[in-house]
């Protein structure tokens, strides 16, 4: 992993120089999509320090299972993985989506087994790596919002610690997934993603805006399948099942890559040709616009001038297509 | 006003030759663009049967005030206008939008002064029109839909009698801008926009999504001051106020043709290139999205398929510029 400069001038305050990549803290609900941005981020030049897993796609332990075993099969299994939250702040967990991630989250093919989870869970290792690394730490979370909510609720000076979150989640200005309005990380749990909203932490919003702009194609899984990496092969399985959703959405084999997306953009692998700075919400009744990312966008004609209550910066469009990235990368690693 | 074998086969099963155009309800808070889009439609090929104002961009009354007004200078004195609700379902109205819409509603400028109300009530014109016209009477609302809703209320039966509503309304891809998710005729009451979308009638929103994209520019503005006809030297004035507006939402001179492009897409003066019927619902909670048209596109990468519980014709494309077709007709009135 590449040195960065990147938190040099930490709220530490420390002169020492810093020999890490920039550390950043993942949260997940691995998903078919999580792990190809788990292993898009970890062959990364930034530094993964701790993931933290969440029920959403499959629930909390799976996830973990899976994210353990991918870690082993990705030849870094000495990234600390804690289980979190099994249930969301205000509601139970009510079970996977098997007919998009599998019975086992990663569309029920057998991983090799990887190593344990850590003692503690999700929240306490994001608030012990906050401290670790205070102003540097960056944040990348592609599940429900709830383990960064507890974290915030345990820690009040947490959100001065991290450097920047970075979220896939959300709807601006296109339909929801989980319902007419609602993306599902955000649906699943909106009182969490509203406590990340209004948090006083720098937010950068990866939506459906984008994330369903950028797919995965038919031929680009038969690479990965039969490729010589064991985790592009992995990944390729695990499409099978993913590709058979998509074509509900988009009426033919593919994918879309909402969660790699949002680790491209936090990376920088990734670039945002429109990202306007605005006022957000998330929308918490229990009307037909629960879960809905409220973003005011209505500075569009004009470029979003400026506004000094805003602090969510969405993402818009992205500059060119990823997927090509993405297979890249996979097909390097072990 | 032509002929028109539409509403031929009513529900009242009459085999009498129809000998008026399309009858049709026009409900209104006039309102500059309510203005263009009163002149558009009495010089249209339909019969505007009646007219009842609401409380909007101006209060109930003064609407009505410069709705006859108007109708006088294109001396159409015999429509019959009615005074509706001044205040909404669920709340008071606070009173108008001065910087938009000007102290008197159409832009502070001075109209000659036109006819009187009719006696009786917007909601009960309405009902009248519906028992006169059976399964003919068509109903275009640019204003908050109160009366509409009153109307649905005293009398069960309305729905099935009439033809079609069309309503300019909502945002349901775009920002709102009466909040970042309202649109401002639904966001007034949104209880009541509710009913109108919840009843059972075939429904045309004419939303923020295509309303914004048809404007009117200074040169036509100009066009319309300096002509021969009252009705377009009155609309050039009024738009001078219109225009300062506008400027905060794009920037330079010019203003959306918002109620006057509902109007057009009611006659079949603008063509609908993309419109898919789909589920729809307002926002009625108190939350971030109260008073959002929430309108069911997650069908969008796969061209809307057809869903038998789908009742909302939603516009998101229209075919061309409506602006000059608009200019042409006023500058044609008297």
């Amino acid at each position: 992993m590449a040195a960065s400069a990147s938190g040099s001038e930490s709220a530490s305050g420390s002169s020492v120089e810093i020999v890490h990549g920039r550390p950043v803290y993942f949260d997940c609900d691995t998903g078919i999509d999580d792990s190809m941005a788990l292993l898009l981020l970890v062959s990364s030049d930034v530094d993964v320090v701790g993931i933290g897993t969440v029920s959403g796609n499959i629930d909390a332990d799976q996830a973990a299972r899976n994210t353990l075993d991918l870690l082993a099969l990705a030849q870094q299994p000495d990234i600390p993985v804690a289980i979190g939250a099994r249930a969301f702040l205000t509601t139970q967990y009510a079970g996977g989506v098997p007919h998009i991630h599998g019975r086992n989250g990663v569309g029920d093919i057998d991983l090799p087994r990887g190593g344990e989870p850590v003692e503690g869970d999700a929240a306490d290792l994001l608030i012990s790596l906050a401290y670790e690394y205070p102003g540097e730490l960056e944040i990348i979370a592609v599940g429900p919002m709830t383990n960064l909510a507890i974290a915030l609720q345990r820690d009040a000076e947490l959100a001065s610690l991290i450097r920047r979150v970075t979220i896939m989640g959300g709807a601006a200005m296109v339909p929801g997934n989980l319902s007419a309005a609602a993306e599902a990380n955000i649906g699943h749990d909106p009182e969490a993603a509203q406590a990340v909203f209004h948090a006083p932490w720098p937010l950068t919003m990866v939506g459906l805006d984008v994330t369903l702009g950028h797919t995965i194609a038919l031929e680009e899984q038969w690479r990965l399948t039969s490729s010589d990496s064991l985790c592009a092969q992995a990944i390729g399985r695990m499409l099978e099942l993913y590709f058979d959703f998509h074509v509900e959405i988009f009426g033919e084999r593919c994918a879309a890559l909402h969660d790699p997306l949002a680790v491209a953009i936090a990376t920088g692998e990734a670039i945002a040709t429109l990202a306007p700075v605005v006022p957000a919400t998330v929308d918490t009744t229990d009307g037909p616009d629960r879960g809905r990312t409220v973003c005011d966008l209505r500075g569009r004609f004009r470029d979003y001038p400026e506004r000094p209550d805003a602090h969510c910066t969405v993402v818009l469009e992205v500059a060119k297509p990823f997927g090509p990235t993405l297979i890249t990368r996979l097909l390097a690693l072990p």
